[in-house]
């Protein structure tokens, strides 16, 4: 059986899987994300704990470019104009290609997760931060200069809530899980959620606030490109139960014209917090 | 030499071309604009008016369907489930291929006007309200529902301003050339831009308010997306020569780390008030 593997680099652990031709994991590995610096040396020996591969494909957050250098990433101490193909490449005798992390979960959730099938798609992973990634006209888009998906970073309130990356208002603000948190004058999201599971009506008054502001990112993406299907993943998703059916009702009612429009179904993520390690292989297997 | 015929029925007038092999105009015709019931017949005399022709496209605002059925169109009285294509083939003998107005007018500044040779790019009409279409990985895209380009309902604002489509804080109702006016008190856009080009601080100010609430629009459009070109047209860019360098230093200094970025060219609609006709031969001609 031939052997792919993919490596999501996050801001505290990087992630190995190995697929086979099936898109199935056979083999895993995780370790801690090093200073910059170290990171290929730190990959390369990740790859060695998951047995052979034939290419290797990496997932990294922040600004990427097409022929792999890591421009700039917020969450990656050290990692600005950071030539990680090039790197890698001098140490694996295999193909090698990066991509942006959201990019690389999109991949892997439209390829072999909750949005198989779909011609237009967006994931959204609700973490720390909001990221992104969209399918359109059946092709992964990955924008002129890669840097599709910031979808964290448009404003839904002009003179709202101050972003580190500069701006006001943006939607990571308001509908990440930092943002739950804050909503919840400082009470974490799984306390929230299982609060509002025990009929607590303050976490209740929480979510529905939450879920009317991740709704209203939704519904941006929604009447900017009109997907198929909106996959919905990362941390806070955890009390899905929860929070699925509030963000469906609000995203509902917000939508312009529903009486005339089929709606974008809402589904959550299924690759869990493998969907970037798994999508980076199979960017790599092409 | 080929002709082929494209019409863009507006809220007032039908504008009508016939465009050559070269997407060179070669004819056109104008009309009011009827009521739907008689939409169709008045095409065709208009059709009548300009030659001989092998195809026919059609550009309408509103939610059209792939098969040419208009769901919904706020500004064409009696325009709901109007199945406008089979209408027409009925009454014409060459194909006849019908899309929303935004994506027609796109397609023309891309095939024929401002953003030829791009793969990645938006155009957005800053007119009464805002219309927009965007190509991706070299393909325009419409969505799965073929309702993609509804940029005018973003959400800008969470509980801002009333919009007649049910949500608060479009983008439209800041952006708009009826946005314009309203930041003016009343003072239509051109007296705006007339006064801000004689000096006058107030009219200044109002154009600088303005060009923030565009420029955040194109943010959002450019996170999500990431396009090489923004083309921007519509009526409000009569005064261009005011508003396009407000629009871009507010849009330059927004964007999300811009030092690591490529910034999209920001540039102005070439095609005019013919971009959705033209459009619409080109796309009936495929």
């Amino acid at each position: 059986m031939r052997r792919f593997a993919g490596v999501d680099v996050g801001g505290t652990k990087c992630l190995g899987v190995v697929v086979d031709e099936n898109s199935a994991v056979v083999a895993t590995a995780r370790v801690p994300t090093p200073h910059a610096s170290e990171l290929a040396s730190t990959i390369v020996s990740l790859l060695a704990d998951m047995g052979e591969y034939e290419s290797v494909g990496i997932g990294v957050p922040g600004l990427i470019t097409p022929d792999g250098v890591i421009r700039s990433s917020p969450n990656l101490t050290g990692a600005v104009e950071l030539r990680l193909a090039d790197q890698l490449r001098e140490l694996v005798s295999v193909p090698v290609t990066i991509d942006n992390d959201a990019t690389s979960a999109a991949y892997g959730e439209w390829k072999a997760g909750a949005a198989i099938g779909a011609s237009d798609a967006w994931m959204v992973a609700l973490g720390t931060g909001i990221g992104g990634g969209f399918v359109s006209g059946g092709m992964v888009q990955r924008g002129a200069h890669g840097f599709a998906g910031e979808i964290g970073h448009m404003v839904i309130e002009v003179d709202g809530e101050p972003c580190p990356c500069g701006l006001n208002g943006c939607w990571e603000r308001y509908a990440s899980g930092s943002a739950l948190a804050r909503i919840a004058g400082g009470m974490p999201g799984e306390d929230v959620v299982a609060r509002a599971r025990a009929g607590e009506a303050a976490a209740i008054t929480v979510l529905e606030t939450f879920a009317r502001y991740v709704a209203i990112g939704l519904v941006n993406l929604t009447n900017a490109t009109d997907p198929e299907v909106i996959v919905i993943g990362g941390g806070v998703l955890v009390g899905s139960d929860e929070l699925m059916p509030r963000i469906a009702r609000h995203f509902s009612s917000l939508l312009y014209a529903p009486e005339h429009r089929s709606h974008p179904r809402l589904v959550a993520a299924t690759l869990g917090e493998r969907a970037g390690a798994i999508g980076a292989a199979l960017l790599g297997r092409q």
